[in-house]
């Protein structure tokens, strides 16, 4: 451990110095402080102080990120690699929270700072990781090969337990290979997870009889408080379940932590606000850094948005946000599966396919497409599954849909 | 509980028309979806759906806060109110942070999206809260009344457990109520927490045999696990301990459940991380709603930073943040004690006590204000108990300074 460094890379954006910053920053978040101590000795220096290995200057920009009213531009832009000793931080997740990164957005003069990424050395492969990743997701499914077509319960919100019950039979009859409750619905009055699990299994458990295939179900079992999240767990486990949706900025560090090291649950994540980390491209953090805290506190299915996404995200982004799960920590065991949804229907199959290295290893979840599908749900999922049939054998949708009438349907619906 | 609405103030920002976008979120954050659905029936809207409440048109601005290369200006501005029935979000914190704000910040269509307060209804008032809060501080502290006078370890990081304790002694002989780690220390390889609690609490402990003087110390606790955090906790509360700094956005919600249900100690609240959620004005979080969570949650002090902080944030801020932390949830017990800090070092006294409503319920805390006095240590927290006699007293500084030689000296340093 000795000598090994955490190595933080930041976009920094200021009217001043970037070179200046970037020292401030490994002085602010070692051992510095607004004055000069006497007790800033050289052992102490030498036994945490961070330093800047490379600054990398950028275009500057006319316009600062953060509202700059009294300074001016031009606003200069550079990406400063900072090392912190390893003795200094040590391998908790709460201490590289605190002292590299949320420190470091209250530093004066910077209109826009980023952490663009997060190199972690062999020591923090110490940390859990997925228990089932890309190979036990496909194991609980029964998918050895080809794209998890997954689907939501829809409406989102307001169905009784019984009703909930219904949408997931008629998935499991659509043919799905996964149904997960929106991420918004958890234990609400109206909709108890005890009810839930109470009226969902058995349904699970009836198609599996008839047909020999489990549909991974996964549960809303998130909660602030740890312990409620547990027993939420432990009904879903005694009820025969598989997974869970765990809403991880909901939960935070703690909430995983503690589920991931007691969890026989494949687990789910949701990444809800994350967007305000990283919306504005000048400030917060980029999708890199983040995946990775998040992958070795256990996440083994990463919700990340797809092409032509219902929210704000452009596609190039999701894009990297592929790459950057499919890319192994210290090991392939370490890569979850990538969830590519939101708006998805099958149209964003082939381009997704091109785009994210001809790979099907992930799984791909349509809600409104395929409940909405003007043939019904069946329907849908067929349209998915020929929309990716289509994208490996490199025809063209429109091209396809002429053999195949659900395809058809979904192009003329939302194409 | 029925009928009960939570109500969201968001700061909505769009080149388009602000009351289309709040309509939105609360279609998108209920029952919607992308496309429309069979199952979304009367009696589901009814259970579920939100509700624009008000709209305040607000000054339109020519910069959007994020940016819009393909769009233009004016961006209009409103505040908006939408009220969700408690009915489909529960008290579940887990629950209020997906449903009312997470899932907003991923809207199309917004340059700017802020959330300004929450209102939350009296089932809320389920959560905890402080635990000691004002009253349990003064109490342990044995300060009946006037500002806790508070410092911290400096140099923040590097020293080793036995030269921490050197500086408990320093401070403790200098007369504080209080010591702190500094939040970036938890336990490194040098300075293992168990090591720290061994080699600080005889040093309190004497102190308080020869003067009868308890002086608090919060010892670095927070840990991305909350069973080590708890360890932690439980190894400061057998060696006498009364007090832990938590770092509250790098534990998360969940750590923060865990650890007050069972916490013993006085838990002093760091926001490092705050900073990335607040700092821009058009985007993420005001404090006014942020620390709503954060005191049902439990914390019992909460650092604020101060006037003329060394830190980014505005005086303005500062003050409307005290002003926040004053003002009751759901009766006087849930206020924490408010935490004066970064930069202090007396001269911004007399400003505070004017500008927080000339109260004395508050600790104030100075790190280089008190280690980097000309005169020691010592004549640091006497400078700064002058200060506050002469803000109390509403005597101008320089004027006390007369007569107060240590006041002087940091006048001079410092002024």
């Amino acid at each position: 451990m000795a000598g090994e460094m955490i190595r933080v890379t930041y976009r920094i954006e200021t009217s001043g110095d970037p070179e200046a910053i970037a020292a401030k920053i490994a002085a602010d978040q070692s051992t510095g402080t607004f004055t000069e101590l006497p007790g800033e000795t050289e052992a102490v220096r030498a036994r945490c102080a961070a330093r800047v290995e490379s600054l990398t200057l950028l275009e500057p920009i006319a316009t600062p990120s953060l509202p700059d009213p009294d300074g001016r531009g031009p606003y200069h832009r550079a990406d400063a690699v900072v090392a912190f000793p390893l003795e200094a931080v040590g391998t908790d997740i709460a201490a590289l929270m605190t002292i590299m990164i949320n420190g470091v957005f209250a530093v004066r003069g910077v209109t826009g700072i980023r952490v663009m990424d997060i190199d972690l050395p062999p020591a923090w492969s110490c940390h859990p990781g997925p228990q089932f990743g890309i190979a036990g997701s496909r194991r609980l499914m029964g998918v050895a090969s080809g794209p998890m077509i997954a689907s939501i319960i829809k409406p989102s919100l307001g169905l009784l337990p019984e009703e909930t019950a219904a949408v997931v039979r008629q998935l499991c009859e659509a043919g799905v290979d996964f149904i997960k409750d929106d991420e918004k619905l958890m234990s609400p009055g109206y909709s108890p997870i005890e009810d839930r699990i109470k009226a969902i299994m058995p349904v699970i458990d009836d198609h599996r009889q008839k047909t020999g295939k489990t549909v991974m179900y996964a549960f809303g079992i998130s909660s602030a408080d740890p312990d409620v999240m547990m027993r939420n767990h432990d009904m879903v486990v005694a009820a025969g379940g598989n997974a869970a949706v765990v809403n991880i900025n909901s939960v935070g560090y703690g909430g995983m932590t503690f589920l991931r090291k007691r969890s026989a649950l494949c687990l789910h994540a949701h990444r809800n606000g994350w967007d305000i980390l990283t919306r504005h491209p000048g400030l917060g953090m980029e999708f890199k850094a983040y995946q990775k805290i998040w992958r070795l506190l256990g996440v083994d299915q990463f919700q990340i948005n797809g092409i032509r996404a219902k929210y704000w995200e452009p596609d190039e982004s999701f894009v990297r946000s592929f790459h950057d799960l499919a890319t192994p920590l210290f090991s392939d065991a370490d890569r979850p599966l990538p969830v590519v949804c939101s708006g998805q229907w099958g149209g964003q199959a082939v381009e997704t396919y091109q785009r994210t290295g001809r790979t099907l290893d992930l799984m791909y979840l349509g809600g409104g497409g395929i409940h909405g599908h003007p043939m019904g749900a069946g329907a849908g999922v067929t349209a998915i599954r020929q929309a990716w049939e289509a994208a490996e054998r490199d025809i063209d949708l429109a091209t396809y849909a002429r053999t195949h009438a659900e395809l058809a349907a979904s192009l003329a619906k939302w194409g």
